[in-house]
């Protein structure tokens, strides 16, 4: 799946005219083609625009230099936020999980299989038991059990600083502190299983059996401070009925999950979601 | 779709050997054919046994009391709750709204057409603004508007009591008292336009937009004292974006208000559902 | 809904470079601002490029005729077909019915709701049973019985030609000869009761219960000749088991129907819809 | 997931008066509690009649013979078709693959995580490449190369008679003989990779992209002589867009391919179907 040559450049600024050509322009006159082309304005007077632009330009990496410079420009005249990413290298994802393997056995085997566009370089856990099944893999498993939180994190910041450029949560059972999110200098997706914001907290399976719901989900989000308040990346459901246990309800949601945090890694994978305050913009 | 001489039976009582072959055989030996036979244990130790038996019996009119004689035994015996219904006499509704007319009109449309099993008999509102298009469907339109409470409930009470088994609630903007509840003394089924118990309260698809929810839903359910905490019936979402507005979301959601609300009523009028605490069992 | 000063312009040709520069460039020289712009190419080397880019200009009904000459250029460098439509203006459409009236009074209520954005302007059936639901709306209902199919299409042309920018088959049992749809120069919009091309032909819900599938559809599509082949607009499905009877398949599907249709109907509406061989884009 | 002194019984017979009472009353007086109890009727004149009732008798193995022997009395009055199945023992399956792995992967991933009920005994396949991955999980895998059909077939078969209750076909690319159907006296499932009857037959993806459907999906069925026509057990979509290549329509058709047929081969596994002519019934 990487595409040589081949980059994807994210913007964001105030809404205003003029932005679309001037930003297709410039490709134009930097030999680049656009492959393709997604932009979203919110709705509301001065509103916000967002675009995600695909192109191709032979030789890409010694010319890079010279476009970033001319973005540079339009940038500053727009008031624009940007990143260019070069979709011929796979982004570094290090896996946080604890004992339930459904999510990190999904990410694993869509990797391999080249269905998901990313290097996993590690796999983090408190527990050891699933050191055996992620090593078939050919990925590295580190254990480093929970205890003193503060040499826990030190030692998962000393594996992941420069080292990765995404931090997956495939049902880590441990809570992030703020002063980890905040040093490790790279996004974090975490999976929750229940729709949020129905559910937020522990246990969600048996509240939804409790409540007496008609459909279990689960939601791919960008973790902050506030665990299950982050950024939106994705979200499913599936239909239950009162026939079912809380623990069948588990199950069925495991399948949920998985496929729900997948979509959400390839996603980011592919540079197609932006951040647009508690929300996220998928383009 | 009404049946002559048609019943169904409905039974709750604690989970024990034996209920199914007694309810079977005692139908069996006042002549009755089974025709479905629907039954569900919760699986907890000392669980709730709950069965739908819908039966044909010729002469049933005739015959009812000296099977509801023998039921009463038997039910004697298990410590059962039950209800014996006609198949043959469709439900007497009354719809309350306020201005939203969409899931008043997906109900009297369905009513219109045979493909909901109900008689709509009156339709209340506190705004006067449907009028004409209900009664264009031949029902009866009473405009109680909003003001001294205990006044309205004590003119909605005199229509309704005794001339309804179903109140539906179809977007209605008032909320109802306890005493109003407890005096009507027949169920209420009413819709919420979120996917409960998200974005309980009011104002859900502006709330869903704030935080970029993927999907929206609707909830049906029987209304009690705490508005939206009453067992849950029905409920469906559908799939939503970053670039729907929050009006966007009012009017996707809206579709599916009206099948959820539409499903959950017809439900209700095959008598599938059986209260079980907090929640549903829909057989 | 209707958007003063803003044009959809659609435009397919051959991929190439410079199309994306080309064309926001020609609108921003004309003062005209992109609300949004979306685009696709078809992946296949030799592919084809199709865009839709809505934008505001003020006063641009006195405009047009200058951005028409420099758009026609463009259209000539690139080998471009191209469209431009008023978003201001509202689709005139005429909706074909025979009997079943779910699809029709959907299309009708949702106008009426304004959350179509069409102008129904006449209904043609060939049975009189829906002239009062029809004029209800305050829309014209005209019976053109059948019997002689050339005086039958005659006297729908006569009613149709330079009167309508769209027709929709909303159910409507009788087949278009093909020199009708040459004649009458508008695109057609058909909802055929199945998930094609699975139960092309008639009697699709009753095939569906004899195969025993577990979901039923819809499809809307064009109409073209050949009735079932036309490109597919939207479909949906729904789930049903083994207890549902063809009589409550059909009842089912009706609830797909109009949803499927409805939305097809509106994406047309919007010129979102690019057909692309026997296949759309949808933009 | 075994449970003792649990047992399935199915029944099928023409429709008639007395049934469940008769079958309620013997277990009863056999001294069994039933768990569970769901039946359905054809609802034409001259229907047939299913039951599935699960039941619990303490020392069940000791006592089967006793209630084998009142059941064919019962069944010899009523004209049934029956089957007792005992919930202790789990399903021998066989599960023959090709190259595809998502299919094998997910059904031997999830007999180990516990939440598929079956003991998969062996896998047989036309090509080596599999080899390693299936014996991770400890299972036995034979290479059985295409060649002379008829030889091909009596190795296959030399394996499983005896030895297998079930043959899961996951994605496997070569035809099975009627003769082999018939000898081998046990049901075979297998998925397809479209919704059946669309797509009948070679290459479903690649002709679901050329007809521009807007929904892909897998179907899983009891294989029959005529492949693609056996009673169809579960089926599932998934929503696709025009800017999804045939490639990727696989690879989306892949999830939905996994899921219905660990579905399937689930209710298999728990006795929950019943073939009904060229459908079945789900209880």
């Amino acid at each position: 799946m990487a595409q040589p040559d081949t980059a994807r450049l994210l913007i964001a600024c105030d809404d205003q005219p003029g932005i679309v050509a001037a930003v297709a322009g410039l490709l134009a006159a930097h030999g680049a083609n656009i492959i393709s082309l997604d932009q979203h304005s919110t709705d509301a007077e001065g509103g916000r625009f967002f675009q995600r632009t695909v192109f191709h330009r032979e030789g890409l990496a010694a010319h890079r230099p010279a476009l970033e410079a001319d973005l540079a420009g339009i940038a500053e005249r727009f008031g624009m936020q940007w990143s260019l990413h070069d979709a011929s290298k796979r982004k570094r994802v290090a896996i946080f999980v604890s004992k339930y393997d459904h999510c990190l056995m999904e990410l694993l085997w869509r990797t391999q299989r080249g269905q998901l566009d990313i290097d996993v370089t590690m796999v983090i856990s408190n527990h050891p038991d699933l050191a055996e099944a992620v090593r078939s893999f050919g990925v590295p498993f580190v254990h480093i059990p929970a205890g003193d939180k503060a040499e826990m994190e030190r030692r998962q910041l000393e594996l992941l600083q420069g080292n990765v450029d995404l931090v997956v949560l495939a049902r880590y059972m441990q809570i992030l502190t703020d002063a980890f999110i905040e040093a490790l200098d790279a996004p974090v997706i975490n999976i929750h299983h229940s729709f949020l914001p129905a559910f937020i907290g522990a246990n969600p399976y048996a509240r939804a059996k409790e409540r007496g719901v008609k459909l279990i989900g689960a939601t791919a989000h960008y973790a902050t401070a506030d665990l299950d308040e982050g950024p939106i990346i994705e979200q499913d459901v599936t239909r239950v009925t009162h026939s079912e246990s809380a623990a069948e309800l588990q199950s069925r949601g495991a399948d949920v999950e998985r496929l729900v945090l997948a979509r959400a890694v390839q996603w980011h994978a592919e540079d197609r979601v932006i951040v647009h305050g508690r929300s996220t913009v998928i383009l």
